[in-house]
C-alpha cells in the first residue's frame, strides 16, 4: 500500500504505527502540511477533505480519515475486538479523539511548532478544551490498563498519537499520572515505533 | 433502550431517526443543552465528554458519540454494508462529519438560534469551513445517489442531521443542487421522521 503522509502529523503516525505492528509493508508519499499549494491537484480525487493521511490500496482505491483507515486495517486482526459493544466503544473513543482531543491538542501543538500560537484568538480556548480531554482520559485510565476491554487496540493508537507529543504544544502532562503510565504501556507494545519513523 | 436526548440537537436526531427506522422502541430523557449545570452529576459516569446523545442499553451499559451509536445499532442491519471497504468508507464520511461539518455547521446554527453568533471571533471562519464541507459533499453527490455504495446508510443519516437544518444557521443551500436532491431522497426513505419527532 501507499501512504500519503506527513511525518510530524500524529494522524499519519497512527497509520504508520499500525501498519508496522501488523507487518504490512508500505511506501510513503510525503505531503507538505504547511505549504498547502497543489493540494487540490494531489488529493482532490482521493480525499474530499484534502487532508493526509490517505491510504492508497494496491487496487488503486483510496481511503481517508486516520481512524477510518485504522479500522479498515485492524478489523479481523488483534488490535480490534470482535465483541459488538467493545467495537462500538472503540469507535466512541476514536470519535472523542477527533472531536475533543485532536482539534485542541494537535492544533495548539501545530501552532506552537510554527511559532504562530498567539496569532489565533481561539488558542487559549483550545488549550482549555485540550486539558478537558486529557482530564477525561486520565479519569478513564485510572481504572484500567487500556481504553477498551483491557487490551491494546486502535483506540489506544488513536489517542496515543497526539497525547505523547502534547508537550510540544506546552501541555504539561505531569498532572495526569494515569496517562503517563498508559503512555509507557503503549510504547512497550511489541513492534512499537516512534513518530520519527 | 433509553436515550439521553436533546430535541434540537442533530446528533441526537441521528439516533432517533435510526432507532425509528430499525423499529427499536426507546424512551427519552431530555437534557438541557443551554444550561449545562448538573451535567457532571447526570452524565459523568455515562460519557466522559459530558455530551448527548448517550444510549443506555437494557443491561445498563452506556454508549456515547452519535456516530458510534449509529454503528452499534446498524451493524448487521440494512443500513450498514457488509463489505469491508464500504464499511471503512462509511466511517470515513462519519469522521468527516464530526471533523469538517458538525463543528462548523452545527456550531454556527446553535449560535444563530441563541442570537449569539457575533459574540464569537471564530464564527466567520466556521461559516467558511462549513461551506467547504458542503462543497465537498455536493461534488461527491454529483456522481451518486447516496454517500456510500449507492444505498441509504448511516453515513447519510450522519450527514443529513445538520445539513437539512443548515439554513437555521443561515447557510444558503441553493448553490448545492446535488445536496438538495439528496436531502429529498433521504427524506423519502421508509420510516423517515423529522427532527421534531
Amino acid at each position: 500500500v501507499l501512504l500519503y503522509n506527513s511525518q510530524p502529523s500524529g494522524n499519519c503516525y497512527k497509520v504508520r504505527l499500525l501498519l508496522t505492528q501488523l507487518g504490512v509493508p508500505f511506501e510513503k508519499h510525503e505531503v507538505d502540511v504547511v505549504n498547502r499549494e497543489g493540494r487540490q491537484e494531489l488529493l482532490g480525487d482521493k480525499n474530499p477533505a484534502l487532508r493526509v493521511p490517505v491510504l492508497e490500496l494496491d487496487d488503486g482505491r483510496h481511503l481517508a480519515e486516520s481512524n477510518a483507515i485504522l479500522w479498515y486495517l485492524a478489523d479481523g486482526a488483534a488490535y480490534l475486538s470482535a465483541d459488538p459493544f467493545e467495537r462500538a466503544k472503540t469507535l466512541q473513543w476514536m470519535f472523542f479523539e477527533q472531536y475533543e482531543h485532536e482539534p485542541n491538542i494537535a492544533v495548539v501543538r501545530h501552532r506552537t511548532m510554527l511559532g504562530h500560537l498567539g496569532d489565533y484568538p481561539d488558542s487559549e480556548t483550545r488549550r482549555e478544551r485540550g486539558h478537558g480531554a486529557l482530564a477525561a482520559m486520565d479519569e478513564h485510565l485510572g481504572e484500567r490498563e487500556f481504553f477498551v476491554g483491557d487490551r491494546y487496540s486502535i483506540a489506544d493508537i488513536s489517542l496515543y498519537a497526539y497525547t505523547h507529543v502534547a508537550e510540544e504544544g506546552d501541555f504539561d502532562l505531569s498532572g495526569y499520572p494515569a496517562i503517563g503510565a498508559w503512555l509507557d504501556r503503549v510504547a512497550a507494545e511489541p513492534g512499537h515505533i516512534t513518530i520519527d519513523n
